[in-house]
């Protein structure tokens, strides 16, 4: 039975931004910090970040405020940055090169191991020393290897069949950047990431913006 | 006065996916859909899609479902995106040259006309027929063609300057892609977007889900 009580996504989603910030106050050699310090940095209420916080059973103390390490270490716990992931990206492209390039994912236990595409001017290059292999042989080094996670960014056309193959072989989580949403057994955990949509987000955020600057002229 | 009620931004951030769906059944001639048939394949429950699109008068009719096309044109007018904005990236590397090959953000009405780097090996290059220019005449360049949307594509050490400087300089939105969250006056809209949270996010839902299959033993 597992200590951790079931937490919703919400606060979830929330985490790696905590983790971030914490990160960079331990860059900054600051050990503890209070919630209203926090707050301010953060730009989200101290009474959010301290519910946010309590469901992990509270790490401040009372007029100390938090240790700072050991909070970034409980949060990395939490969210399964404590283990190593080994990951692959499926498809060299211009995207699939700048995520093999995030140097900042190994740091939190993010391994790439492997590149694929199917496109014979790509294979067999290398980037940050990973190479490129064909996709004839994913299978056989998911298998191997054991691969926990697959970047998909790749043509749409062919993502839907690479997903499932990929949860036949074992993987169990797919980081999927094409503009399809994927539906996958249970074992088989997806974050699908629409770029557009933030975006489109945006074009509403500037429009809204004039609306309210008309309204108040 | 706006005719359009205020809107949540937990509505506004589900509509760009509507958007999506609905371009897609255009793309495959369908021209009108129930709440129902459209949750099936959004995953999304009917009330919940009803809920939403309530907000905008709704646009269904009962017995009938959703006029597709009308549904689509409409929620595009509220993201803004019958209109266009004009767009530059700033930072000519992968995830910056990745970003300029994307060909739907036209289709929105994002209009890609310039890339800005510092690097004389990328400086003259072209992507799309759309010139990277030194990042000297950018200033010029966003007063001149009144460019609306930034893409920050930099490295972090510099992104907080030149938000700064895009600002004065008549900016109307960011997209910011460097793993620092910008705060600006309150006339630049900003989307900060953090890749590396999704994957944090999947690292969770991976260990979760461990835990559960543990549970069940």
């Amino acid at each position: 039975m597992s200590e951790e009580r079931k937490i919703s996504m919400a606060v979830i989603r929330r985490l790696p931004r905590y983790y971030r910030y914490l990160g960079e106050l331990i860059d900054n050699d600051i050990s503890r910090i209070s919630s209203r310090e926090l707050s301010e940095r953060m730009k989200v209420t101290a009474s959010q970040i301290r519910q946010d916080l309590n469901n992990f059973g509270g790490f401040g103390q009372q007029g100390y405020g938090y240790n700072v390490e050991y909070l970034h270490a409980e949060i990395g716990k939490i969210l399964g940055l404590d283990k190593t992931h080994k990951m692959i990206i499926v498809g060299a492209g211009n995207l699939g090169q700048a995520l093999a390039n995030y140097q900042s994912f190994e740091k939190r236990g993010f391994k790439l191991i492997g590149i694929f595409d199917v496109n014979p001017r790509l294979i067999g290059m290398t980037i940050r020393g990973i190479e490129v292999y064909d996709i004839d042989v994913m299978e056989k080094f998911v298998k191997e290897q054991e691969v926990d996670i697959a970047m998909l960014t790749m043509p749409k056309e062919n993502v839907r069949e690479t997903a499932n193959n990929l949860a036949e072989w074992g993987i169990k989580g797919l980081w999927n950047f094409s503009p399809v949403d994927l539906y996958l057994p249970k074992h088989v955990q997806v974050e699908n990431v629409h770029l557009s949509h933030g975006l489109m987000t945006l074009a509403y955020k500037i429009k809204d913006q004039s609306l309210t600057e008309n309204e108040e002229d």
